[in-house]
């Protein structure tokens, strides 16, 4: 398969398949078959302006986006005809009638983690789950929340230290972009239901993790932040902790004490930085925060919901078409094309 | 002393102020001697609204005061020779050097939970420490944080259901009257050390309490809301766990189910019950989100923060001058007289 | 008719409903037959509180009121029957249908401004259509914003200062209640079009009002803000505005110089003034702020969403029925029910 | 001075700091000499990561700096030598003084708009006063408000529309990066007095233009928002105003049909659109919600607060030093080398 790239069609321009599109467009072993969307307005822009090509993803909306400047490069159809692998990011009721269309076609898939596991029978986290989902013809990348959780608790688990773990999750309310179409303000909404989903959502990925999880979602639109107790399977020392976060990818030690000491002030460093669109991929922990006690662990991070699943979902790209066979190098590839890890200078 | 008054003064008309000394003109055995402060705005209205006496509480305050025709009954000296209790509700700096004022004046006094138990050597919460505090020559009402630990976690402690607590504290930002002043936005803040302070605050009330807390600021201003992961000494069923609370003064189970559903929502029904200013005495812990795991316990609740303290600081004034020699029925005194519990019809 | 007070009946207990089902029943020439409703959470618990008649608005919303500890006093049709008048607080395409019900009884009845002026013919603000509401069937108290409108403008207008006047509206978000439901989220949202509905509205009233509006929903749940360039009919002093408001009922003086220098900080100094829910039924305008330049008038006033239309729906049930004929007589009985105006201390 | 490249230094390497020096280095006639700040945490860091020289500003701040591995350059009087032309975005007070430094070494200077007209005696906006900046020693960058009204107004008085403008600024409240250490929540804050200082502000650069304005607080931190009553000199056509914005640079258009019907959703598109940290430089008006009423003319924009003003400063570097002396000619130049005006697709 050498120089051979694996075409890729993102279903869904919106937060998620936007970000998508551009990641795959900057792996050298990948190209963009297109996106497929049904909106007209400013959201389809930006793939008119990288030159992306751009499919109706319903019979009526071709007519709207063409009146808007936007050239029609076919139907879903044909997008799905034209890509090896299709990454849907479709609300969550239209996914489950697309995904009939990627199985009639022949196709391989991902869906996000709206979905549930049953809908493909795996899901992904890179660090956790790359060789299980090696050849497979879909798999489900898992939400932003159980991303974090997965990529923490299994460097934990890894180092052999983790028992069990405590989380109390605090949601932003909604994203940026549509925080004028709905939020909550002044106020916190616990989730009705103790344990919160994200717990046995993590367990899909790994099994063993024992996890319970408590959520609320504040009134704020840029990043989860979650607040952990973890039993440890014996007394360890901090730097026992920080190592077993260092070897593994995608977790980035931040440090109140060079002032990034709220999530704000953290989405500047990453805009700064020259992100696009400020994204960070990583989850960021407070480094110095982070406290050990006996054999108890407590720590904080923070979780850029709109971000942090993009790196996953390219390796899940090679990890089903197989382009790649280990996961530490899928990671090394996905990461040097993102520009992760973000270095602080 | 059948018949006889406490009376009580009440230095710094801010917040907390204002609602003891409405909730000190509401007991039966009580009689408030006054108030003092030194803002001439709107801030001092209710006190002349309601008829209160109003000192000066520094020496150039006097003049602006009655300038906007608030009646000066005078210094700050002359509300403590009035008064057999000072309740000291001024900010931090400004109590230590009163405390001197009021120990030159041989009085009585209560600070509040900004300043440290050794400035009073003993820390209050009515359900946990009434018997230590009687007849002492004063007390410190701790926060409105450490106030709801005690409560909750004294309560599984005397039902034999506690073991060890671990709880995440969402604290609101600012207080309402003041969010033009200065608050966070957009954000979510997390306090820069684990443990945070209001874990070994809790043991300043009971040394026996094993408790770890972490907390984080965020972008509201209505109340607080703690969520709790704890370990119990054994398996036990909810109804126990509801019971451990049930006979707990000052602890409002709500539910979900009814609506209330989100703190925005609490405060409504609260004010809309008639309560002044639509304060929360209780902490209101919700009742159908509560779940037991094994020995394992979680739950949520929340706390409004300008109002928590109140009653404790009520019984306070009956421990110091031990006109009531009973925490339970002090307790049952100061909650007939603000309406505690607030039922839901 | 001495002594003969007339009944009101309130359909639908919600965030207006509620308040005037209070305000009917301080009134000592009224009489609350009842509430309808179709809630069966927290919400209707206020009115089970203060024992008002509850009647169940729809056929199967009784048995889950009931259920819930609420007596049910009867159908929405007795509760027609049993008043002269019928307040009609329910969303806006319920109250259509209501209005066919009031019809077919035969009973006057008053609509808020979230109806079109056609479904009475009539649009109500005590100051200036209190006269042609005599003895009418059914009139439309208008919204909120344009109350304040028709207050403000229509005391300048009688005081001959008022040519033209140009406002921007900044609207709150939403209602503190349902502020977990929805809401805008660190943004501004422009209405669409401008004029904005809210000058034509003022005209429904008082048709000589020249008047064009801007508005804006803001991030805040508490009260609505205008910003107003008045084009007068000469050069005025400051004074001579001041008179022109001073005259009119419920346009209250506030100043920055007070500390009163933004709406939350206002809310706190009514809720400290013991007003029930701490509403604020005034215009609250800053004396202070605002500046006359030769024939140009240039201020600023809050709206508190909730209240402003309460006493004039209390006025109107005077208007309709007739058992008061005089506008100012009204006004001042409904205010001095209510603890209008608020005085400083 | 064919090929000669100005040498800019930037001092002050804050919100307004670090994008000027962006800007500059992507001129194609500018040389960014360095940057010089005092801060030593995340926030210099993006001057390390471009290889910026960086300069202490205070000189006890360079060890801090180093210590944080960043190599210093030397300190502000160095900078000052190695510097054509310096842009001062320090704070207020330290600004004052600064100008001493650049006046001793006899350098050209930029003050920004937090500064009185009176520091330079000169006030910029390429538009309308370019031509009297020319090699001038020193000018004053307007403020991000004023200079969208001289932008705006500008325009309309150039069409020979302009009679006399009233506007009603929505201020955000604080920068994102900082919305943890301060800003107001759910709250409105008029400011106190009528008219607020942007009116003479304006009339510092155009004196002719005839304009109050009132101003106001809002929680949120994305953009400020401004409306607009325009009285014009004569009845015109809706078409005629847009082709008057549209002839003036820095002017955009955009559409609430297409979907950027509030501030968030425009900020999203400029982010997606690849602009560094998402900025927008022009002001963004309506198209659709502007009005022509005969006479009177009504729009709303927003205010990108942190960008708008990094042209202005280029374009007045080039005035001071006359580098280019045709005002459209710089405005060109900086708008190709910063991708204005923003394309929709």
């Amino acid at each position: 398969m050498d120089g051979y790239k694996v075409r890729v069609g993102v279903n869904g321009y919106g937060v998620i398949g936007k970000r998508i599109a551009d990641a795959v467009a900057a792996q050298e072993d990948m190209e963009l078959a297109g996106v497929a969307d049904i909106v007209a307005d400013w959201r389809i822009q930006p793939a008119r302006r990288r030159g992306f090509a751009v499919f109706a993803a319903a019979a009526d909306a071709g007519a709207a986006m063409r009146a808007q400047g936007v050239d029609i490069a076919g139907a879903l159809a044909d997008l799905v005809a034209q890509s090896d692998v299709i990454i849907d990011c479709t609300p969550k009721k239209i996914a489950a009638a697309n995904i009939e269309i990627y199985r009639g076609a022949g196709k391989k898939f991902i869906v996000q983690g709206g979905e549930k596991h049953a809908t493909t029978g795996h899901s992904f986290v890179a660090a956790s789950s790359y060789a299980s989902a090696l050849d497979r013809q879909s798999t489900r990348v898992v939400s932003c929340n159980t991303t974090s959780i997965v990529r923490t608790l299994g460097a934990l688990k890894r180092a052999g230290l983790l028992r069990r773990a405590r989380g109390t999750l605090l949601r932003r309310a909604t994203d940026p972009w549509e925080s004028h179409l709905g939020g909550v303000m002044n106020t916190l909404v616990p989730e009705a239901n103790i344990p919160s989903h994200q717990g046995p959502d993590a367990q899909s990925v790994d099994p063993d993790l024992d996890v319970v999880t408590m959520a609320v979602k504040t009134p704020e639109t840029l990043a989860h932040v979650h607040y952990w107790t973890v039993q440890m399977t014996r007394p360890a020392g901090k730097q026992e902790v920080l190592e077993a976060f260092a070897v593994c990818p995608r977790l980035l030690p931040i440090r109140m004490s060079e002032g990034l000491s709220a999530i704000n002030a953290v989405k500047e460093w990453t805009a700064d930085a020259g992100r696009l669109r400020g994204d960070l991929y990583e989850v960021a922990f407070w480094e110095d925060m982070l406290t050990v006690e006996g054999d108890e662990l407590f720590y904080a991070y923070m979780v850029d919901n709109q971000a942090i699943v993009i790196p996953e979902t390219i390796d899940a790209i090679r990890a089903l078409t197989g382009v790649e066979r280990e996961a530490d190098a899928s990671m090394r590839k996905t990461d040097r094309a993102l520009g992760i890890p973000l270095r602080i200078g």
